[in-house]
């Protein structure tokens, strides 16, 4: 998507062929800033200080990690090693592994003569394939938002909420939630954003914003307790949100507080859709309430919150009373009855096994 | 209520017997500290930047800033000016109208020579009736907390979600919502409160956390998006907020995000209740949504937080994608549906226009 009038990837080769460059996404909202990766360690230090976010994007890193790791050493322990400590960046990532997996098992039977090329090759197909599940994501989502646009009067903008960043700076481009409106707003399809701030990391207000203001879509930054409120007042036609987890019923596993925006759409008869590229689907999972373990996260994250002072300078203040006890879970779980839809690379699914199984029957066969 | 250890009010005459002490709330929670106020302009001022807030309070202290202007001018003329001062601190203020009214009207017709003593046995007396008020919420609403307790296994807490800051700190003492919860604690109960943060203005992580744990009542805070989370998994045994206003037939305005809470509490079963002194209920109003027009307030709330940096320095920061345009809807409507119960002076009632008219017949007459 755009950044300052000029399309941008979260990862892409350097003008040379062989090094990487990536958005520091540490330096967000504040600062645009890209940089080079040229070793395996400057790879695992980007996804372990978290350069590089979301689930996709990571993937990409790690792939593109092993390429610079097999230039410094193409045998078996080069490549046995440099996957162990990319692994070790952040050992609960699913699409750290899953992308690991693909590479050291293509790459196991290649001479090492070869095993740099093939990596390379490697790497952009796994940037290119997230690129066109999302667009498909984006296909099938825009289809919904003309359909809304053209149930309103011409110009009027359809109005979107999101939570969270599902954007393109979590995958290589376009992002899941992002990309039906990216692709609306392409197309002159007028579209408004709600975005929840999202505490307590804020990724509404500090990515979802600034990705969307680069790419000039019109959006406002809300405080996530007023989504309910701007319902209540016919200001949402849709809401889109992301998934961290999907289960082979439907229910959703998001970041905390989507579970109340789905209620209130719900509530206020506006609907609610879930945009997914179908690997977040976990098919050994039904009910999501017992059977998702939701992560506790560092109390600090709540309790305390980092931005700019006027004078320029980031600064972290404490914004609880002190001594007084923090929780922070990070996720909850959207029961599949609240969600209107899935988003998915094949198209727009009822949130329920048989739909689900229905698109995907590989998936449920394995 | 206990700050460190000693019994407080949030304003209270001086051992002169004539100055007015007060708890200045703009140092909160990083700081606390009294101010006397000797003269109207004090006054008014103490109310204009907020160093007390919440309706109860704001009245109280109007009622004070008379007593400290008669003293300098004890005239009709001198009334009507201080009257017209304190009105313009906070026009939208109902409590502050009032407030002044009942003193305006009661010393009008009393010699100039007597309006100071008169001024200051009115204002003790709005004083102390506004305790008595939130006594008679606390006694009928822990009543409820105990009524819980007595259905868990001895000793485990009652946990009880409250949103933004109905406390004794909005009040003269004891506070609306937490009245029910500081009695239940005082008396042996073991309650245990979900403090929602509150944003934008974190009077839950500011105020409520603050007042709470001087108190020496257990709570943990934890950001608005996680109460739908918490009591999904049982771990909210009741909701108690305060309201701003009240409709004919239940519905009920209060800070933004609480009709999230309410959906959630209906979903998952967990009773909703409101705690409310009877003058917050408006018999004009029958349907909060449609009537009860939604204040919105300056974006900086959302786009900026005020907190304590680790150098001890009290720092404001910015914490939207510079930008990004920001809304700030500060209250919401819960309609009466959802919510369980209002907790009033005189009992809990349900919320519907046949039990509030049946509790409250002379204002219905009226």
């Amino acid at each position: 998507m755009n950044v300052n009038g000029r399309k941008y990837r979260t990862i892409w080769l350097a003008e040379d062929g062989w090094g990487v460059e990536i958005i520091d996404q540490t330096r967000f909202p504040h600062a645009f800033e890209t940089i080079r990766l040229e070793t395996l360690e400057e790879a695992a230090h980007a996804i372990r200080i978290m350069q590089v976010r979301g689930a996709p994007l990571i993937g990409a890193t790690a792939a593109y990690g092993m390429c610079l790791a097999l230039r410094a050493d193409a045998t078996d322990l080069g490549l046995m090693n440099a996957c162990s400590t990319l692994l070790d960046t952040r050992p609960t990532a699913v699409n750290l592994r899953w992308a690991l997996d693909v590479v050291r098992k293509t790459l196991l039977p290649v001479p090492p003569e070869q095993r740099v090329a093939r990596a390379y090759s490697l790497a952009e197909r796994i940037c290119d394939e997230d690129v066109a599940i999302n667009m498909s994501i984006g296909t099938h989502g825009a289809k919904l938002i003309s359909d809304i646009a053209a149930s309103k009067r011409p110009g009027d903008p359809v109005n979107i909420l999101t939570h969270c960043n599902a954007g393109w700076l979590a995958t290589v481009d376009w992002g899941t939630a992002t990309a039906p409106i990216y692709m609306s707003h392409d197309a002159g399809t007028p579209v408004h954003v709600w975005v929840d701030e999202t505490r307590p990391r804020n990724q509404g207000a500090f990515l979802t914003a600034w990705e969307l203001g680069q790419h000039g879509v019109p959006h406002t930054v809300v405080a996530d307790n007023a989504g309910g409120h701007l319902m209540q007042h016919g200001e949402v036609d849709m809401v889109i949100v992301g998934t961290d987890r999907t289960t082979a019923e439907g229910d959703v596993c998001n970041k905390i507080g989507t579970y109340l925006k789905a209620l209130a759409a719900k509530d206020c008869g506006v609907p609610f859709y879930v945009a997914l590229p179908s690997p977040t689907i976990d098919f050994t999972l039904s009910n999501g309430l017992r059977e998702i373990p939701i992560e506790e996260r560092i109390g600090e994250e709540v309790s305390h919150i980092t931005g700019l002072t006027a004078s320029g300078k980031i600064e972290t203040i404490e914004i609880v009373a002190p001594g007084s006890e923090v929780a922070n879970p990070a996720f909850d779980v959207t029961p599949a009855r609240l969600v209107t839809g899935l988003i998915t690379e094949r198209g727009v699914l009822t949130a329920d096994r048989q739909s689900i199984a229905a698109a995907f029957p590989e998936r449920v066969a394995g």
